[in-house]
């Protein structure tokens, strides 16, 4: 049953859902020139049918009720990108519910419910697309479902949160302090007036666990996901990193070994050399090993009303191909059964140490005693002369790889040594 | 229809066909969970089946004889990684004639007849997929005909051979000179014993044939596309463009304005600051800017026997998907009328100059004025002392942005004037 009309609803008008409306309207050519049966945008959720917009949806089209949209017949598409679970989650439901398509940038609906929604989409012959939730305009849902299925995915380490990256890069080159550099970023617009969800790691979760999901052929939901955000870091740490030859960045890392998968979001300490330590700026970059394919890097901005609309109206463009062919409710989040989420004490990594330490003899031989008796091995030291004034040294150690719970152990009884300042004794986890 | 098993036939048992058969057989299952028909390997065309390989084809699967797969009605796929263009090309049309579908890994044969393959495909409604013909397992193919579908590509920089690559990292990090470095690479098996295909960027003028076409909608056949290899390359170029902040890359780069279209692979410097200048050794990245997506950078090892067969196998899931559903043939080229290609005389770069001078009074005013007189304007200039001995010095001079054509002639004047050394008068394009 061919149709002769595809009609969408878009629900949501702010940058993206403005950006997603433009392009309809003014690329329609090149869009129609994908896809054979002609797309219509019949209907647009927004809160206030009043507000100055920067692109002015014809009145006719705006609504202030979901019910036009999901309870309409004649809406075959919905594009939900309105962002927040509450109530994006129950419309994206309810749109799938009534055998709509759903085209969605809703990270945190996809994190949360992503295997659900799936499955229901499935159940229903419709389908879910998401490119536009992870990385902007950058190829990451695609790759994942086809590109790299003859593999057997490693691992996954990225930089998948713009603001948090561009705090980084100005601390690293301008020698700035987290603070000064979060109210840079502001100042800027790369960063909200609330940063909370980008600067505690929580925005890198959401697009880690649906990259994971997908990646490793199991639900990873943020639950399962260790995160520590950037807010800790400071100037000097950046200084100690490049002196041993390392970039920080907050990376969301997901690696499997003999069906234990460990996810986590936390600043790392990246090896120079890497592409991942050259990534500056808003830009965000996925490093992908496969078993074949060897390690790909996607690399790009990871945000903005047009990346993400690129990615949202490719989705368009497939989406409509396979309804004109009649195909649809193809693609199934397959599971692979054994397979367990790692508890983070049991992660391996290698890990950065700074202290501030009385200036005594014989300190460096108590801390490293510890880290001995917990089987972890030193692999450089960094020893300043003390400060005249405070009486102190700051003394930075690179571990080899160390069990996390050893680690965690470790820092407790280091902490615990009377040299040792208590409040000034910070660690990292490191890369590579 | 729906078939009750899928038959493969593969063409070629080098390197990249031992790679693909092995996987066939040691992932069946990973490839069997993504496909609800059955896939079965039957065939497999060698020239010496007495052959000892890395990987033993069972002997029955074995023949001598194109016709044992291309005649055989049971066959449903050829896969094709012969290379070369003969016979490499009669096969792959014979096989889509008899109603075959075909992926094929094969540059040289898409880049010279990849529009008439296409379109020959689609009229018998079989599907030609290729995108192991272009970086390894990167996706590049599906990006394009997907992801990016909603963009006006800009422009396409790449690194895309990764012999020359691998030459020029050396020449840049140990000062060598391009012989010792090509046998460098000879040893390490990175260049082949004849390494003109690359060094001479013949290969790299396939690929972005290739890529080119996809991307800007409009056949580019390696006969349009302006070539220079890396061979004249000398250590010294490496240092004048560190001075001033650049790399030296072999690039394929393609761009659009106005509907003109330029393609071009010659040695080119790239700032520092650039990604594609950090990319070392034989690994490949393609920079694609589009009008939407902005610039996004696709990077990985570009060849090799496993990233290339994890493209291959990634089509072939894609293609029997679409087998089982009833529905191939879909995909077109689209071509966009208005569109040409522009003649290098036209292109416009910025350049690097280099020559050696006779150390008299008022040799660079005069090439100075050269320049001048064809609206070529000096961003910079390095002078070294001259050379006590032979009473030469070097000049080199960076423009800013120039015509082709108006550079050439410069150069024929400045080659004339007395105190040039006309042999060491060189000149690099420059990116950004």
């Amino acid at each position: 049953m061919a149709k002769e009309r595809i009609r969408i609803g878009i629900m949501g008008l702010g940058v993206v859902g403005s950006g997603v409306a433009r392009i309809l309207m003014e690329k329609a050519d090149r869009i129609q020139a994908h896809i054979e049966t002609p797309v219509e945008l019949v209907r647009v959720l927004v809160r206030d049918p009043q507000k100055k917009r920067d692109f002015q949806v014809p009145g006719h089209l705006l609504t202030t009720s979901s019910r036009d949209i999901l309870d309409d017949p004649d809406i075959d598409i919905v594009i939900e990108v309105m962002g927040g679970e509450i109530p994006a989650y129950k419309y994206i439901e309810g749109a799938i519910q009534s055998g709509k398509h759903v085209i969605t940038a809703n990270k945190e609906v996809m994190a949360k419910y992503g295997p659900e929604l799936l499955t229901l989409a499935h159940q229903r012959g419709v389908d879910i697309l998401y490119e536009a939730s992870v990385g902007g305009g950058i190829p990451l849902i695609g790759p994942f479902q086809h590109d790299l299925a003859a593999n057997k995915i490693i691992s996954i380490q990225a930089i998948i949160n713009g603001t948090t990256n561009y705090i980084l890069t100005r601390m690293a080159s301008e020698g700035a302090e987290f603070g000064a550099a979060l109210a840079e970023a502001q100042a800027l617009g790369y960063a909200e007036a609330d940063p909370t969800n980008d600067i505690e790691g929580i925005d890198a979760v959401y697009k880690l666990a649906v990259l994971a999901t997908l990646a490793f052929h199991l639900p990873v939901r943020p639950a399962d996901i260790y995160r520590e955000g950037i807010s800790r870091l400071t100037s000097r740490d950046f200084r100690y990193a490049r002196e041993l030859g390392y970039a920080i960045k907050l990376l969301a890392i997901a690696k499997e070994e003999n069906g234990m998968v460990e996810a986590r979001v936390h600043p790392s300490l990246v090896p120079q050399g890497f592409l991942l330590a050259q990534i500056g700026g808003v830009n965000n970059a996925v490093c992908v090993q496969g078993d074949l394919v060897g390690t790909v890097v996607f690399y790009g901005p990871g945000a903005g009303s047009k990346p993400t609309s690129s990615a949202i109206v490719a989705d368009l463009i497939l989406l409509a191909k396979n309804i004109t062919a009649g195909l649809t409710g193809r693609f199934r989040l397959r599971e692979e059964s054994g397979k367990t989420i790692s508890p983070m004490d049991q992660v391996q990594t290698r890990y950065y140490l700074r202290m501030s330490v009385a200036d005594h003899p014989g300190v460096l031989a108590q801390i490293a005693t510890v880290l001995g008796e917990h089987q972890i091995s030193i692999a450089s030291v960094i020893q300043k002369e003390a400060d005249p004034v405070s009486q102190t040294a700051e003394i930075v150690i690179m571990t080899h790889l160390a069990r996390e719970a050893d680690m965690q152990d470790s820092l407790a009884k280091i902490r615990a040594l009377p040299p040792v300042v208590q409040e000034r004794c910070f660690f990292l986890r490191a890369e590579g």
